[in-house]
């Protein structure tokens, strides 16, 4: 049973323990998608030039929600994250909000579990700022693009 | 700009005031995706046999990540469940996890957000589990199935 | 020792008691200012007029800590707010950010915490957005404005 | 825009990236007031002789509340702290209370909220403490007293 | 498997669905016991005349942990507590700490979990505070003494 | 009254400044025990051969708990655990679920509050997860088995 890093032999959750390696430079960037109904994607191209940008709100949610990461995750170490950035935008041509969460620390465990988080609280930020238009969006392909740093050093991209 | 539940006239970020409401039985169901890569299915399925079972896990810290939605988006309320279910499985003939979320709650307000999250929740744990194998695992397909209660009452189903 | 609602006769502390207390209508309103030195002023100023905008991101932190109260305050309940709206904005002819934070509930309990916590976890939020300009602000007059329900009913306004 | 630390070029909001910069000694030290109403100033005076000191329990408050900095700021990195101090006393002569933080901490970045928050916190506490005497107490002047460490070394003292 | 609440027919984890219960009167109350070295046992006798008092700073974090229940144990539901109170003392004849906690709340699950937590968490906290002075405290006999409302009524006591 | 780490000399709460010490290898051991009716007992043997483990939700908890330390107790340091591990198991002969929690660390302060904090919140989960069948579980002998690192380096063991 060996391919699972977070059970032992006996099949007990357990965590990895990084206690053996020394911190070091890593970063991960994970994307996602929300399809938006027609009724949603209107409603931000309107909203576009006004003050009210459910994106923004979003990107700091996102921000927020990867911080939180191990409070989440219950196998996720709690680390020091040197960025997270969240990037919400739609795409010249799509009908979809492209979100991108960047994460990087210095710490002896990767940060693709905070990308991905980051990238999918902002989806679920997104979603609840629109569903009063219409709840028909879905969030899809939640997935890393990129990793760097740590044993397997750079994966993706 | 009143189609923003979320947005005041002048674009300021607002909660929906609920103090005219009175609590009314919500449920809400919601369902997400995760595709996995041949030798995280290959693994899950010898698992399946012994006790690890990173299903399992997910499902916990989907229910502990839908009781904390108000904390993690930011203009939800906070509210008090009667009930959160996640179920992770993966169907008879997929490569794919699906995992089903049911909230319900007697509240002024519907329990959407919560089912997402949880979904949502579950599906990052489920990847945190299952990394160390194959981190090519995509999330997909997060969406609302369900609603009952409330002023639209009965949605989707 | 009985005018303290927070100790009893020991002198050890105490929560207050809301067992037979029914639940009623609960508002408050409580203000707060930032003033402003001169650099922050000229770039808000500027600001105002890009998307860029600290007291919207001020607003979103002071709603998100007005529901956290309960675990910030050692001594208060944990309550379903209805509502919480901060706003923040400079008064004509001031230097200085008025920050207001309005919270409602149907609880044995006032919300006069959650009011108070909103404006100053806002203050701190907009401190933090503009001190790489100048650290000089000062958060000053956080106070209750008003109150309604509960035992003493009105107070203020 | 650059004078904006949390706002990128298009005004969306972002942490500062730390990444680069080595951890180092950093120290921060806030202060603030809350001006106390006759009653309570009493209540207080006659309790200084008993166990029940909302002081104590403010401090304790405002500890706990420093800790939790990077919770309450949506764009504040997480950090270790080496110490948070807090102390609350009435100085000879005043009718108001005195809040001190002192926070410390070798990290990449500073610990100038954590100050500031171990402060408000602790206002926010002693409020509640004390207001089922009376509601007029007023949070004032919380402001950075000094910072030493980092880019701008020592600032204020 | 009828007789495990907290597992389904298939021994997947699940909350109890409290749906069809109505708001009730319910109380709870648990204790526990530290056991004291001599040298502990000393100096808080020496300190009960002094202001510093670890037992004062365990009712607090306490009171606080009862309140966080619903995120340290799983399964369990988040609920408006009307009343924690914790109280730690040293029985005359006792070399041990006796920690008693009472919660109630009217609400449709009990509050037995949120009493048991508030004796652990401050059976910690008094550890943590006396810990410099010898670590062989024993924390010992935490149990439910008696609860009431809900479907078995009263139980204990 | 310098026996005291967390008072100060006049008796106010304090952290302990951990600023001029480097961060050493940690580690900590702990365990407690929860007596178990014999109702449980026999549901929990016979639960074995199923999937249903009490165990395991009890072990997730108890790590999970363990990473909230800081929260919980009011003068503990937030650190970064590089491991923690929880395992419950009722020994050869006995009626007493035993839980040990070991969690290690590199940083300038013990790991002792996070292994007891694991024991007592594993133990509140696992009589969570069996109060259904009998209430009268009681939790005991929570205590520090072995440390190591630090200025007393070793301890116990």
């Amino acid at each position: 049973m060996s391919e699972w890093s977070h059970f032992d032999s006996n099949g007990r959750p357990i965590m990895v323990d990084i206690g053996d390696k020394p911190p070091t430079p890593r970063s991960a960037i994970a994307e996602g998608w929300v399809d938006l109904p027609e009724a949603v994607y209107d409603a931000i191209k309107r909203g576009a030039v006004s003050k009210g940008d459910p994106a923004a709100v979003a990107e700091i949610g996102g921000i927020m929600g990867a911080k939180r990461t191990s409070e989440l995750i219950p196998l996720c170490h709690g680390i020091r994250l040197d960025n997270v950035s969240v990037r919400c935008e739609i795409p010249d041509g799509e009908r979809s909000l492209r979100i991108v969460c960047e994460a990087s620390a210095r710490e002896p465990t990767g940060v693709e579990m905070e990308a991905l988080t980051g990238v999918s609280v902002a989806a679920l930020v997104f979603y609840d700022m629109c569903k009063g238009i219409d709840k028909r969006m879905v969030i899809r392909d939640v997935r890393l693009l990129k990793k760097t740093g740590g044993k397997s050093d750079t994966w993706g991209g």
